[in-house]
């Protein structure tokens, strides 16, 4: 029989969870034990105090040491050993991987501090893991224990009475789960889908993988990267919406050059073919290449027409495809005309910067912004924008931090992180 | 008085949890109700059914929409209005932010799943907010409730006494917290740090703060990206180990052409010069740029030397120092020997591909690889490796996934968002 030892100065806590909840009937056939100790018995002092004021100052009051090194002994001696677990927000997040791994141990024992926490004396000398369940503060570790043993009992063999059930949940497969539905077909104007009714299992499993795929898409899309995903799976996501509105624009004009002075940077063929490259891998709804200087545009316009119609569009058909969304443009303003006739919106003109002082919005908030209305990202030429751009936008977006303290990208190795870290999310 | 009310099938498991634990007395006190309610007194059939059997085949019983749907309407009768929170591995993960928007409702209600869930109409007609605990299973919703209710109920005023106390915590500054001790002065041979006992506060706090910082960066990376960091905290991060051990190569040669035979491709200056700026942002160890023809080896060497140590160094320092890391070297072997001289060890070669078919290792084992071993990222040019590359790599890195179909980028772009995603790690 498994376990479950829970330190705690509030043992009484356990006692209606395990004997009257789903678990209850494991528990009585044996499956696994709780059991509560209490901290406070392993005090030696007549207060039988179980926690202090902590050193250095400071508010808050802390677990001390003693009583539950020596509770862990004592557990140890009786059931020959056992796995040490401290409820720590400091901790490994808690998931299903951990649950799975932790249901192999014959005995548990979870400590669960209080106030502040505990003596980090704790952790050095009996804790063998330390568990947070998210970011989120508790009054103590308790409700937290009961969580871990719920998710680690119900693993065990019998538990759940039919050994197959885990298997279907969400997070056991790497996708949510799909919607499910009872009795009675009708309920307040609300019909069952009509395919459940089909007889049809093909189909059925087919409707439920899609509706899958639809709700994780909506809900976790970070899931959908660990996902096993096949070429069916794939293709019905393309279908999805949810698509972001992201706009790029390259600007040639007003810059500023090394002495600070504006100037108009000349559009380089590297400029062209990357950026187009990158904002085509992404999705990216439009590329503009942007100076007011009419012989630069043309001389851009024929690089592209040799790509788009001349020989380099049979001799490299990718390259094609890439260039077909890139334009050339004579100012900013034309550009935001240009997305506002096509999205019925102004977009929301986001300046990317090298600085982090102005900037106003995050990657995560651009990515998410721009699946409801449409945003415009400027990238610079030569030494930066002038404050004159600046003013022209509505956010300025965080700088890309790299891992030293340089952080001297080209424009063209900013795009393909930025647009990265946007369609990332 | 708040009432949070709790829809379960197992009404008595919330019986002593809130009536034994730290937040009895806030209960006794008034600040809030804990109010667990039967489903099951919401059904009209006999047997009181609360789960059926799921339309379209499948395991598990689901509960029923009708007696959750009477229990709501029940509760927004008597309590004038109540916001629904559904249990749902489906939902938005539960966080701090949650639990401090949460906390402004009178009424809370939160209804617990069990089997396979709810019926998908329970969601369409009662709820106003799907919210999950964490990636993992669970018998039911009513530990989730118990820790969503705990987490809410100790931001109330007054229920923890102190009112600054919840202020200190870990998940409420933005880092995780530093190490508390409390008497005794020394326990089975650990001692507490001196400092704290130095009486000098603003050493004290600095210590804390580095702690702070020191577990964050080892637990929790990801939280660094968002907390508030002075730079101070920036400065010392910087001094934290963990430095990844990554290297970087271009190769030339032998490459694939576009009819698929063996060639040496050129060096170009753009490449040069890109590669070098995002390896120097990112803290790569070396760039090698490999060819086995001399002639190219002396005109790289040439450029690089111009801002090394020609006019170049002194027009532009970022460049030079961009270019401090890059190294020409005439074939793989080479540097594949140069790095084991430095690491007293071979490196893990990593190939990358634009295709998923042979890949076997994801970014982010890449970058938990690169604090233990040192890592070769081999990039190619012209159209990709020869299969003789492929068998010197010991692994293949996952391909980037763009937003589309299309995945042609530059690889001065690819190298860019490989080393952001390693890096961001």
């Amino acid at each position: 029989m498994k376990k479950y030892n829970i330190l705690t100065i509030f043992p009484d806590m356990f006692r209606d969870p395990f004997s009257v909840g789903v678990l209850s009937k494991a528990v009585e056939s044996g499956f696994f034990h709780i059991n509560p100790v209490n901290i406070r018995e392993y005090t030696t002092d007549k207060h039988r105090t179980t926690d202090d004021y902590q050193y250095g100052g400071g508010q808050g009051l802390l677990m001390k040491v003693e009583p539950i090194h020596r509770a862990v002994q004592d557990i140890k001696q009786k059931q020959g050993g056992t796995r040490v677990i401290l409820m720590d927000p400091r901790g490994k997040r808690f998931t299903q991987d951990d649950a799975e791994r932790l249901k192999e141990y014959d005995s548990l024992t979870f400590v669960c501090g209080r106030y502040e926490g505990v003596d980090e004396r704790v952790v050095d000398l009996v804790v063998d893991e330390s568990l947070s369940l998210g970011d989120f503060v508790l009054t103590g570790g308790e409700f937290a224990s009961m969580v871990m043993i719920d998710s680690i009992a119900r693993l065990l063999p019998g538990v759940l009475g039919d050994e197959n059930s885990p298997l279907e949940e969400s997070h056991q497969s790497g996708l949510l789960e799909h919607p499910h539905y009872s009795k009675p077909r009708e309920y307040e104007g609300l019909a069952v889908p009509e395919i459940l009714f089909s007889g049809h299992h093909a189909n059925i499993e087919k409707w439920r993988r899609e509706k899958s795929l639809e709700i994780t898409f909506q809900n976790r899309r970070d899931m959908l990267k660990t996902a096993k995903l096949s070429d069916e799976d794939k293709k019905y996501l393309d279908t999805l919406g949810g698509k972001k509105k992201i706009y790029v624009a390259l600007l040639h004009y007003p810059m500023k050059d090394k002495e600070k002075e504006n100037v108009a940077t000349s559009i380089t063929n590297m400029d062209l073919h990357d950026i187009s490259r990158s904002c085509t891998t992404y999705d990216v709804k439009k590329y503009y290449v942007v100076t007011p200087l009419k012989a630069q545009r043309e001389i851009a316009g024929r690089v592209i027409k040799h790509w788009l119609e001349g020989y380099g569009a049979t001799y490299n058909v990718n390259r094609k495809q890439a260039f077909e969304g890139t334009q050339l443009t004579e100012g900013l303003l034309d550009v935001i005309a240009d997305i506002e006739k096509k999205e019925g919106e102004r977009p929301v003109v986001v300046a990317t910067t090298a600085r982090d002082s102005r900037a106003d919005i995050g990657f995560d908030e651009v990515s998410a912004l721009s699946e409801d209305k449409p945003c415009l990202i400027i990238f610079g030429t030569g030494w930066g924008f002038t404050e004159d751009v600046f003013k022209m936008s509505d956010r300025v977006l965080k700088p890309i931090e790299g891992a030293g303290n340089f952080n001297h990208l080209s424009v063209r190795s900013a795009v393909a992180i930025i647009l990265d870290r946007i369609y990332r999310f």
